[in-house]
């Protein structure tokens, strides 16, 4: 364990130097063990493993158009994101990994004890083994304190899901050379660097107990949903949530990617007509301590930098943030609690304005900024795909009134919703997360 | 509001005298309103609207068959099932409806306050009126305590979901003449009676926290969940269903309900060539107080009396129940929390032993029962669908140790996940609402 974080930092960097690899891009028709089928244009691999890329065509009365078509990810499987956590010292600290991901900027960051697909998982039977696995999988060496099947991007997944597990250990474990102890309360501190923390570690954190950082509050700390001083109670927004499914519709049917119109395979990758959203493109990748040495893959490039961000403001005396109940292309089950913005504000260049994210304005303008971090996502999928992550506090003067689709909760609360799947999307759990440290300061008081 | 049963029952003796209905079986080919595909067998209305019967093929690794197919009622839309209650004296009370359904042994049943389908509710637009609705839409008249969308049986119907709500109001509402107000208490003694409380308000009422009944704890009561006595944290219980969803898979499609193999339309009626499971048949309706004076319709009629129980022990001085995750034809997503036994027990005669439901023997033949009542499943679609519905006390002697698809749990915990949409079946739900006056006994002391 570090007792500074200088130690992490000298620690990162040898493990930087350690693990050598590059990534390359190369053209979707070229790459090692990849196919586009002459037929449809779906992109797979060969063996039939892994993930595909299709072309998906929804039908919504939720979003800004009627319908519409894009590529998408499809990888049906459940993968495993698990962190390995103890309590040493009464307080907890996590096991994290320093693991490169060709789509990360900087390739390598801070990612979960164990980040495994499927096909990763079930190898284990045959004999050869992901480190730490045996904490996540029945019959289970540790504590499950979070255990739950959670969506990830909507926009570029069809479907997605992944188990976030947190295990907590009482006894010592062998740590090996890519792995660290970090006390949560460092966790915290590295989650206001760009770029280190990766999304897969932020998704899984999102389920501890909020205050579980800023407040000391350990793992056997109070349920999290509480709501004494919260503006509505738990059954409100869960009513709230209920109405939101209701109202609207959402469905989808894939359709071969080649007969997707506005979208075509040109110079090696698959664009947008009008150069919005994103574009699919292929990659070679060397690394020396992956199972692999050298790999080909598509991934999904975001044509700019994108923005995730809650509204907060203090409401009888505790912060709340405004929460969207939103649909994507991908959405499990018609919406997912998300942030009150989170889009690619280049996407909407040029357009009319009611395509004009509702509370970006509002969301960028604000100099009075709790978090303000840029963040990869996953880098196993998407390349150089950053948002940058704001949680900024409006002040009491903000209208309490909002539209229908919007409601105010405690980060408590939306904690709370986190323990059950398909209620928080990826993208407000890793903003959450991005409170963690942050607790003390939004009980200490009002900020102006 | 009746003082004694005695009333409640001299005012449903003069509902059921009011209204004059008659329900006769009819072939399916005879139904007015509707056809049966001559391509592929399927039944629809000739207006496309309500529902419809097809065939689906399942693939499943959590059953005692690895595959089969069987006709199913396919009807995506979400219907509201609502009830209004109102606290008078400290006390709840609901306003429940007399409400006819041909599939009802004794066709008339208490209902919900509200029991729409979406055609039903959106024709509210257009001018006509499903009484109390307004309690139950956007901007609505009361508050809401339980909101959620529930899955319906999963062994007839595909991914059909309702609205359950209670919506509390303050004022005084006009009572029409097929409903009335009832305490929780009355209620509770009601479900003790054969096919008195239908299964849409069971289902509804199973969002209740568990003690409103027996310990005079009003809606504003804690928070259902607690677990300080309990076997497992709720956290250990969402970890073991988390499991089960990811150990298990579940894929279906729908066919032609005509290529059905095993399955024949004979005599008018769809049946299993073993006559197994159930038949589909159709019914003619004439009533006097419906919105249509009379109509024809499709039915699932099951082959014999079902059972639905819990095996139940004392554990630390707390009552727990034996959960299953069960995987149905139908269910929404791979399992759902189950009663430790749901079958037709007459499905299995002449079976080889693997076949005989678990825990089966062990639910009928334990002589000391805390619930022991006779319901109906959805009058409106199902045909003399009965259940034994069950909780034993098997004793502090039982097994704790149990299989991996089993878990003890508190009725509060179960009622806890009640309020999250597809945790706990309608199997489950409405064995729970049986419990709802024995929350005193069970708080007593120890049964033997």
């Amino acid at each position: 364990m570090f007792r500074v974080l200088d130690e992490f930092y000298e620690w990162f960097h040898r493990r930087r130097l350690n693990n050598a690899y590059e990534v390359s891009r190369t053209p979707l028709e070229a790459m090692d063990g990849w196919q586009v089928d002459p037929g449809t244009g779906n992109i797979g691999h060969r063996s039939g493993k892994f993930f595909s890329v299709q072309g998906l065509d929804i039908r919504t009365d939720h979003r800004e158009t009627a319908a519409w078509s894009q590529p998408i990810i499809v990888q049906p499987e459940i993968g495993i994101l698990g962190i390995v956590v103890k309590v040493v010292d009464g307080e907890v600290h996590c096991l994290l990994q320093a693991k490169m991901e060709p789509g990360n900027v900087n390739l390598l960051q801070l990612s979960p004890t164990v980040q495994a697909t499927r096909s990763n998982y079930t190898r284990v039977h045959r004999g050869s083994a992901v480190p730490y696995l045996e904490h996540f999988t029945e019959p289970r060496d540790g504590r499950a304190v979070v255990d739950v099947l959670q969506s990830e991007q909507g926009s570029w997944f069809l479907n997605k899901r992944n188990r976030n597990m947190i295990v907590e250990v009482t006894g010592d474990l062998p740590v090996g050379e890519d792995f660290c102890w970090l006390s949560l309360g460092q966790v915290a501190e590295l989650l206001r660097e760009d770029n280190l923390v990766n999304m897969d570690a932020r998704t899984v954190l999102s389920g501890m107990p909020f205050f579980s950082a800023g407040g000391g509050v350990g793992l056997g700390g109070p349920e999290p949903g509480r709501d004494e001083q919260a503006l509505h109670p738990v059954a409100g927004l869960l009513s709230w949530f209920t109405e939101c499914k209701a109202r609207y519709q959402l469905s989808r049917r894939t359709v071969p990617l080649a007969e997707l119109p506005r979208w075509s395979l040109t110079g090696g990758e698959i664009r947008h007509d009008e150069q919005r959203h994103f574009s699919v493109v292929g990659v070679d990748v060397r690394a020396t301590n992956r199972e692999v040495a050298s790999w080909s893959q598509p991934m999904l490039k975001p044509v700019d930098r994108g923005v995730i961000g809650f509204l907060g403001r203090r409401i009888n005396g505790a912060f709340h943030v405004l929460v969207q109940a939103r649909t994507e292309a991908g959405t499990h089950d018609v919406v997912e609690m998300a942030p009150t913005v989170s889009c690619i504000p280049a996407n909407s260049d040029g357009m009319p304005p009611q395509f004009r994210p509702r509370f970006l304005d509002e969301l960028v303008g604000e100099p009075n900024t709790i978090v303000d971090v840029v963040h990869s996502e996953e880098g196993g999928r998407f390349f150089h795909a950053e948002n940058r992550y704001l949680v900024v506090d409006v002040g009491e003067d903000f209208d309490l009134d909002v539209p229908a689709d919007y409601c105010w909760m405690t980060p408590e609360q939306l904690t709370g919703f986190v323990r059950y799947g398909n209620y928080v999307n990826v993208a407000a759990r890793c903003l959450l997360t991005c409170l963690l440290g942050e607790s003390t300061r939004l009980v200490a008081g009002a900020r102006r």
